[in-house]
């Protein structure tokens, strides 16, 4: 290979050094605005749980948008049952449907339904996770598996990224001052050119560290 | 003062240093085991209310030993009654009794109550904190004030806090391993001569990181 000759791979690497210093120079004009969301107990349904649960061909009613472009509370509600029996009734659905149905609940509620050893994956990384009994106002579907503990995350899109200096499936730090302070070590990272940034954490880690009082966050590689 | 004399505040930080430096040295053989603890939320009782809320004259029942030496979980329990009347009932009382009475809640079970900012603080400093009525079979006490978070803390004897190089006042970090790994920063170190090393912390920190599920802990400086 002639060496005058740059590959597209090396141009792409120098004009992302040159956009990380850049952002990295003008931080204070330039730093993203960092919003810590919890997510609370919810379902995603994929088309054919969809009839079944609420009746061929329904639709998800919008109920309020989420912070991610495109995302929704649907008014839809349905019932879960664990392995013991246990159930908890008004598990939201949140919109758009997705390929297959997911469950995501905290630790807490996995526990409440007898589920002791839930499995902490990334939506949609549900394969040999727990299965659950779903009931929604038209039919029952028996979930085989999707039932997981979301892992925390964060979502950016490539110039964020580019201004923390991380790739698609790093994991960042996130420390949460106060008295509860405390650092989250494995926050995954999403990347995504339509995405805001913007962490998402179960209800037990919001409790743990009394998110909703806390105005002290920094999110670090 | 002639030179010649030696204080005894020196002596004393002469001896810790030695014992110290000896600790560290054998670390393998010496470190000290630590153990992490849940604790539930649970209530201490003063005399006075006992008499109350149990009858005059009446005393806690044992039912199981806690893990530092003295200290029980009851069989007595009581109802507590929040700001908005929401209530929690089978409190568990844990004995000996104390001088003042006082309730320690996570925080899912203060917002349960109503208590939306319920101040965390270490066992005893209750100056200023809420109130709740406390229902228990013979009588109804209105405490003033002693609902609180228990603030994360560390049991250790002054060898253990030799070990670690640690003061009582001081704030240690205790690292949880695992896919919900995480780093609470601020463990209040307790030193006294009956402790046994351990961890205390309540139910939402155990449930963020899966506390049951985790081997790989760290308490460090």
């Amino acid at each position: 290979m002639a060496s005058a000759v740059i590959e597209r791979s090396t141009v792409e690497q120098i004009v992302r050094q040159v956009a990380v210093e850049y952002l990295r120079k003008n931080q204070n004009r330039n730093a993203p605005v960092l919003t810590v969301q919890t997510s609370s107990r919810h379902m995603h349904v994929c088309r054919e749980d969809m009839d079944i649960l609420f009746g061929p061909g329904s639709e998800l009613t919008f109920d309020r948008p989420l912070f991610q472009e495109g995302n929704f509370a649907a008014k839809e509600t349905v019932t879960i049952v664990g392995p013991r029996n246990r159930l908890i009734s008004n598990l939201r659905i949140l919109g758009p449907m997705r390929k297959r149905s997911q469950v995501e609940l905290a630790f807490t509620d996995a526990i409440m339904l007898g589920i002791n050893d839930i499995p902490i994956r990334l939506s949609g990384d549900i394969a040999g996770t727990p299965g659950a009994i779903i009931i929604g106002p038209k039919g029952v579907v028996e979930l085989k598996q999707g039932v997981i503990r979301a892992a925390i995350h964060v979502h950016m899109n490539p110039g964020e990224a580019a201004y923390f200096g991380v790739s698609r499936g790093d994991r960042m730090k996130l420390r949460i001052g106060g008295e509860a302070g405390l650092t989250f070590n494995n926050v995954h990272v999403r990347i995504d050119p339509s995405s805001r940034l913007n962490v998402h954490m179960d209800t037990d880690e919001a409790n743990a560290c009394g998110l909703h009082l806390i105005k002290d966050i920094e999110l670090f590689k």
